[in-house]
């Protein structure tokens, strides 16, 4: 099916909002062997919120620098049967296959930013006839999985200019002299609470120094111990720390701070010195 | 331990109703691969509700198509440590192991029916002692191990004929003159929601060209657009099409039909035209 | 980065309270594979309880004796970026790989106890920088990995002796002469409920004849029948059975003895004649 060996993949990571109660993540796996028997499907989650690409897309790039090299296959496409483009994008030593509204640039970015995509055009990759509303199953797994199994990019359909794909809102935050506001990005299983925000906008606001901050969320100002860990305080204590990935993160010591806070994705949080 | 190899599988598909908390999946995988090291498992699901055959089977028979060849061991087993038979049944170039309540004879067909079977009762191939309560572990696992490996389905047990195999009652679906009543037999995890009718069941209606319908469930009459999908219609609209399994499904624009409709698995929807 | 090679792991089993919605689990299969990419990875459970010591090692305990020789590696760890010790631990065939904190010796004694142990002191086989709050991905993944690869224990840190590694409180039992007092120490998916008890416990009490018993949880007096398994009985009735792990189980035939009994994990029970 392609013209020349590119690149066999041994790992195919697997996004997508199927849920884990259905038959669509087994059935695009079966889709995937068809093609690529010899590659390893990694599942990343396939719990991400129906049709929320954001969520989607910030669990797939918090992943995809830990692997090495690997086609990403992610599908949260609310957009499936419309006009949306379907893509493939590589960026580092690794592809990604997914629709064009926001779910993979993210991804390809922490990779280094996309260096060549293309529209998946070629209807001759696709499993056919292609179905309104499982693209996962007829063109996202085909192509992946032929990508896995050496086919180049560009047979899979036309170059487009990286600088067209779809890109999610940046969000939002605001250094200021002695404060900070940035947007919760992700709350993590534990309920730790994630912030639009990286050491350096601490530094910024010139509160990389402070032992304690105040944070306010919805008016509610709370007090947070600035630590490396939630594991070096009192079970109960608020926390504001760097987290895994080098973001700003607030945590409760065995207990959940998105619940302290009453807060959720999207809110704002303020955080400013004593 | 079989007479002569007969065919190797590559895949084990595993579908349960084991739930993801506890350790039954994973112990059931550590037996599969002491009989088939060699052989990918595959997990469809394992959040079948509990002991809900019928789920188990729909899931099941949805997958199986995309799998050209695989062992499909299916655990929904309400009547483990009662004289419910343990079966293999041969269907294409696949087998399944599981019990004989109906959860794997529509999957069989799915593949054009069974053309051969066996009730496991050669214990030689079993775990001993066999639990009371686990023969997901005892009994199917190293019987689908086995198979994978390439011993004979003869091997397992003694034929039985395939017309004796547990059927489920066959979903509700009556045709009439303008008008169609199904059974639902699907919610999905977006809320869509599958009906047990195909594309023909509305032609024989004579509804196929209706470019609107009224679906009544419990005695609420709703209106429905006819579409390819539900992408091409605004936020909030009921569209009735036919899924990526060729089953006519209601769904609901970035929502959930079956909170639209305050219906479920085993409701009755009428479909009539204008 | 290893002296010699010690022995190569096929299979790293995988057990933790990451959940299955966040990046986690992924990130940790990306690191594994970076060292180990010859092994296959079977999740256990990634649903624990968040910080819950005592299920995962419950669960994991469950585990082990069906994996003939595995790397098996668990992460719940609260005390993650505090003084706790990481540790990897041979018992059997196997090795494990985790938290100092009770979660992996429960387990290890189910292969037959520790015979040796090494505190993970060793920085060179971790990923650099260590995070303060994800010693999954940087500390116990690379370490699972590369003893996966073939490493030796002691190429991963100092010696320790396995009689000082924490050990999680036993469960409590009490065998009185006609009854018999236990601790529930787990609820499956089923709502089946374990007790902290064998077979022998109720010999000792004198109930091993018994064909029904009266159950007494929270004050609240209810009759079981003693049976060989749930599925032998009329849906509603509540059983006390051997378990397939060789506990007595208290479960409701199509029903919840968790919810029949209002008893949950923690909760004394007891066991009389009539």
């Amino acid at each position: 099916m392609t013209a020349t060996a590119a690149h066999r993949f041994d790992v195919i990571t697997f996004t997508s909002d199927f849920g884990i109660d259905d038959s669509y993540v087994a059935i695009c796996k079966g889709v995937l062997r068809r093609f690529a028997a010899h590659a390893e499907v990694v599942d990343v989650t396939h719990t991400v919120p129906a049709q929320d690409i954001r969520r989607g897309a910030l669990v797939l790039a918090r992943t995809v620098p830990w692997f090495a090299t690997a086609v990403h296959l992610a599908v949260v496409d609310p957009g499936v049967g419309t006009d949306r483009r379907a893509v493939a994008i590589r960026a580092g030593d690794s592809v990604f296959v997914g629709p064009d509204n926001g779910l993979l640039v993210g991804a390809a970015d922490a990779l280094g930013g996309p260096t060549e995509a293309v529209e998946l055009t070629n209807t001759e990759m696709f499993l056919r006839p292609v179905s309104a509303t499982f693209h996962g199953r007829d063109v996202f797994s085909p192509s992946a999985g032929q990508l896995a199994a050496g086919c180049h990019l560009t047979d899979l359909g036309d170059p487009l200019d990286p600088a067209t794909l779809v890109r999610l809102p940046t969000p939002r935050i605001e250094t200021g002299n002695g404060n900070l506001t940035a947007e919760i990005v992700d709350v993590d299983t534990y309920g730790n609470v994630q912030l639009a925000t990286r050491l350096d906008h601490l530094e910024r606001a010139g509160l990389s120094e402070a032992s304690e901050v105040k944070v306010t969320t919805k008016g509610v100002v709370t007090r947070a111990l600035r630590t490396k860990s939630y594991g070096e305080v009192p079970p109960g204590t608020l926390v504001l720390y760097v987290d895994s990935a080098g973001a700003l993160e607030l945590a409760v010591n065995e207990g959940s701070a998105a619940h302290a806070l009453g807060a959720t994705i999207g809110d704002d949080v303020e955080i400013r010195g004593d």
